[in-house]
C-alpha cells in the first residue's frame, strides 16, 4: 500500500513478474488493504486467483511519521508485510512505502544476521559502464567504523552473488584520494578495511567524480553521505534530462529521434531499474522502492530480491563477517 | 602556476580577463616561476608588460602533500599569492592549484574575520531555474553547528552581493525535509539557524534531489557531505554529457546541430563557470578553481572574485555576525 502509485503498481508489478515468469502467482503475497487490492484487480478484468492477499486493517493514512505509525497503527501493511518475513512465511519483503517506516520496522522486528551489528541499505547504480553498489545510503546516519566494514562485507557478497563478480573491489567514500583524507570515522574505518579483506578487495578512498567511473564496484559510506549521493545523481540526471529534452526540441531532431534518445538515457540513470534498495543485515530481505515506483519498477525489484535469495546472500555474509573483529 | 595546464592557463585568463574589460594589466599581480610566465607570454607574442610577475623561486614539483609544501617549499606560488593578500597589496588569490594547498596556506596565514571562527569553501552551481551556492564544500569536514550558521551567513552574503537576492533563502542539507532528521550535527545546526536569521530566510532541510529544482539559494552542509555533493554532480554531468553524446551520434543527428546541443547542454553543467568556489571567512578573498580550469574559467574566477571585493562581501559578513551568539 505504500508509494505514490499504491495498490496500482503493486499489483502491476506482481503482475508483470509473474508474466515474465520471475515468479508464480503462488510465490506472492499481498499485503494491504484487501478491499483496495480486489478492486485494482477488478479494473484490469484480472483474477485475484493464486495471489494470497495479507489484509492489513490499519491504514496509514494521515501518519506523519514512523514512530506514530508503529503505535498507533501497528497492524499497517508494511508491518504485516515484516511480519511474514519474520515468521518465515516470505523469504523477502518489497515495498514502495516510506522509507523511515520500512526500515524502522524492519530492524525492530527482523533480528540481525550473526556476526552484524547494524543494517545498511545497499542501493544499487548504473555506472558508465559497470553498475555499483553504494551502502549504506541512509539506514544509519552514524555509523561507527567497524559498521562500514560490515557494509563492505554485506555490499560485496550482494555484488559477488548478482552480479557474478569474483572478488568485488570496495571503495571508501571520502573527500579525497590520499590515504589520511576526510573525518576520523573514514580514517578509522580505512584501517579496518585494510586490515579485513574476507570477500573483496579494498581500494582505497573513492570520491563521488570517481564512481560513476568504475572505480570501484561497492562504494561504502555512512547512511548520511550515501543518501546524498544518492538524491544528488537523482537530482543532477533529472535536471539533465529535461534539459536534454528541451534542447532536442529546440534543435528541431525529429520527433521520433528525440523519443529514442531520451528513453535510451533514462534506461541509464533511471535508478530504480536495478530492482530497489535492499536493507542488508536482517534475517530475510527487504526491499525499499523509490516512493514513485511504477509497475516496471516493482517488478524489477521483486526479481532482484528472488535473485537475492536464491543466491544465499544472507549466508555468504555470515560466512564472510566470521572472519573478521566481533563488533564492538 | 597549480593546475593541470599551468602556467597557460593563468596566462590566458589573465589576458581574457584583460580583453574583456574585466580588469587591467597592472591590476592582476602573477606569481610563479618568472621565467616560465616569460615563456608563456613569448609563445602567445605577446608582452608581458604591465602585469607584475611575482617570482616564486620554490617548485611544488614532486611534492606530495599540502604539509610537505608548506614546511619544504615555503616560497612556492600559492604561498606567494596568499602573502600578497596577507600584505595588502592584493584583495583577492586565484589559483586552480592543489585545494589542499590553498586551503592549508590560506588558513594558516589570512586571519579570519571577526565573529567568524572557520573558514567554509562556497561554490556556486548552476541550477536548472537559478544559481545556488553550497558552503562547505570541503574546508572543514568536522564543523560544529555554529559553523554552519557561519556559512549561512557568509553563503547568504555572497550570494546576495553577487545575484542581487534581497534575503537569500538557506537550507540546510539533510537526508529528509522532516524536522528531527539526520544526525546530531544538522539537527543542532537546525536550531541554531532558526533563531539566527541576520542576512538570510532559514527554509529547514533540503535534500540532494531538491536543491537542483531551486529549493533554496545557499545550501549550508559539513565539508564531507558538501563535498560529495559537488563531486558527485560532476561526475554525473560528465558520465551523462558523455552518454548524450553516443546517443546523438547513434541516432544520426546532423553533426552541427549534434555540437549545439551538446555545448549549451555544457553550459549548464559547467560548474566552473560561475568562477570557482570562494573560501570565505577569512581576510581577503582567496579563489579555488578547478584543476583542469582553461582560460575562459580562470578568466570567469578573476571576474566574480573582483565582484565579491568590490560589492564589500566581506564587510557584510562581519557585520551579519556580529548579531549572532559568540563562537564556542
Amino acid at each position: 500500500m505504500g508509494g505514490d502509485h499504491a495498490p496500482a503498481a503493486a499489483i502491476d508489478g506482481a503482475l508483470l513478474s509473474v508474466e515474465r515468469g520471475y515468479a508464480t502467482r503462488e510465490q506472492i503475497l499481498l499485503t494491504g488493504s484487501g478491499d483496495a487490492i480486489r478492486a485494482e484487480f477488478a479494473n484490469r478484468g484480472e483474477s485475484p486467483d493464486g495471489f494470497e492477499i495479507i489484509d492489513a486493517p490499519d491504514s496509514l493514512e494521515g501518519i506523519t511519521s514512523p514512530v506514530e505509525a508503529v503505535r498507533k497503527r501497528p497492524n499497517n501493511s508494511v508491518a504485516l508485510g515484516v511480519r511474514e518475513v519474520q515468521e518465515g512465511r516470505a523469504e523477502a519483503f518489497v515495498s514502495a512505502g516510506n522509507t523511515g517506516l520500512v526500515v524502522a520496522t524492519a530492524t525492530l522486528n527482523l533480528k540481525c544476521l550473526e556476526g552484524i551489528r547494524r543494517p545498511g541499505i545497499a542501493a544499487t547504480i548504473q555506472g558508465e559502464q559497470t553498475p555499483f553498489t553504494v551502502i549504506d545510503v541512509g539506514a544509519n546516519p552514524q555509523p561507527k567504523p567497524l559498521h562500514l566494514l560490515h557494509y563492505a562485507i554485506m555490499g560485496s557478497a550482494l555484488y559477488h552473488d548478482t552480479f557474478g563478480k569474483d572478488v568485488p573491489r570496495v571503495g571508501l567514500l571520502n573527500i579525497g584520494s590520499e590515504d589520511r583524507k576526510g573525518n576520523p570515522l573514514v580514517r578509522e574505518a580505512s584501517d579496518l578495511l585494510k586490515q579485513s579483506a574476507p570477500n573483496f578487495e579494498f581500494v582505497g578512498n573513492v570520491e563521488g567524480v570517481d564512481v560513476f567511473h568504475g572505480a570501484c564496484d561497492v562504494v561504502v559510506s555512512d547512511g548520511f553521505t550515501g543518501n546524498v549521493l544518492l538524491k544528488v545523481s537523482e537530482g543532477v540526471a533529472e535536471y539533465m534530462m529535461r534539459s536534454f529534452g528541451r534542447l532536442l526540441g529546440e534543435a528541431e531532431v525529429a520527433p521520433e529521434k528525440q523519443q529514442s534518445i531520451l528513453s535510451k538515457m533514462l534506461r541509464h540513470v533511471d535508478f530504480s531499474e536495478y530492482g530497489g534498495a535492499l536493507l542488508l543485515g536482517v534475517e530475510g530481505f527487504v526491499t525499499i522502492c523509490h516512493g514513485r515506483s511504477k509497475g516496471p519498477a516493482i517488478c524489477n525489484a521483486i526479481n532482484f530480491a528472488l535473485k537475492a535469495v536464491g543466491a544465499h546472500v544472507n549466508q555468504h555474509i555470515v560466512a564472510a563477517a566470521r572472519s573478521v573483529p566481533a563488533a564492538t
